[in-house]
């Protein structure tokens, strides 16, 4: 049987590897990013064990192709997650480190 | 060599393609819907020849799961996208009939 | 710190959630399933901590639309993957239940 | 009315944008490169009125990020479309091009 921990823990897990392979690829640019940031937002908060989500998408990188916009990239993820599951919590964030969407179980 | 029509026909048609698999498996709800078209337009927005997108989602099939909330389908998509390629124009759109999200050239 | 349990659990969740997301929507048929599963399989088993992937997607639920194929949907989904981090393991999965596709710790 | 060839070249391009963004963000690399290839050709070829698919991924930018994979981007992609409606024809292609993953109508 998993502990209330370990269950809080697989729901925030399970949340970032979906939005970010959810929203990979969407076209974006530095005056629509905040609406994708929002749209994500709303998604995640309807999951299950959700008690709070914030995303950030990095504008600066945001470069435009020749068309005039850029498109998400696990590069520009800024995420941090709450879940609770029974008396347990987990935070966790995803981050790009050293070349990597690093997700972690921060406390 | 491509006419602007077939150009036109051709930009339009790339969109809804994309759109319909980049978002369809979103978790969506009647309370966050409005957040998820406005993502979606803004995105299809940006891509080139664009010149108007309109996306509504059907509330009616955002039936609740267990949890509470519903994830985005094709049966939801009601789309039209109009597109300007040199000269031409072409307007389509992306609706479902007969258990199918059809896609067609409208005009 | 997150003890290796945690991490072992959190490196599971994110693959699921994951591989839900990404390939959801897919077009697909029964005569094409197992090259679904294949690629699916490929892609987690490359992600960190993964020691086994096992991807079945219900061929029974893949009914033919006008156009005579399907979509991947979650309700299609059976998966059992296991990680280990440091000297911990987890094994979890993804199978519809109650009209959800549940992820759920087994052991 | 479309004419079948505006039909024929609609058609090719909803795939195209369909393919693009369903599997950008895919986990990948060197050795499964040829299983994704399969498993997207396998995916467009029972969309209707494909009569011809070819999908090659770039191996050499399939670079490894610190885990030691990559991921399917835009760049990657390298792919020629047939599709056939009615009596008319058209043959589609994506491929980068100056930091772009231009889809064009080829003849």
């Amino acid at each position: 049987m998993a502990t209330d921990r370990e269950n809080a823990v697989f729901e925030a897990a399970i949340k970032l590897g979906a939005l970010y392979h959810q929203f990979v690829g969407t076209p974006i640019s530095r005056a629509t990013a905040e609406k994708v940031e929002a749209a994500i937002e709303s998604a995640v908060s309807l999951q299950p064990y959700v008690t709070s989500i914030k995303v950030r998408l990095d504008k600066s990188l945001m470069n435009e192709n020749p068309f005039g916009y850029s498109e998400l990239t696990g590069a520009m993820y800024d995420v941090v997650i709450e879940t609770k599951f029974g008396e347990a919590k987990c935070r966790a964030g995803l981050k790009f480190e050293n070349g990597y969407p690093m997700m972690r179980i921060l406390d």
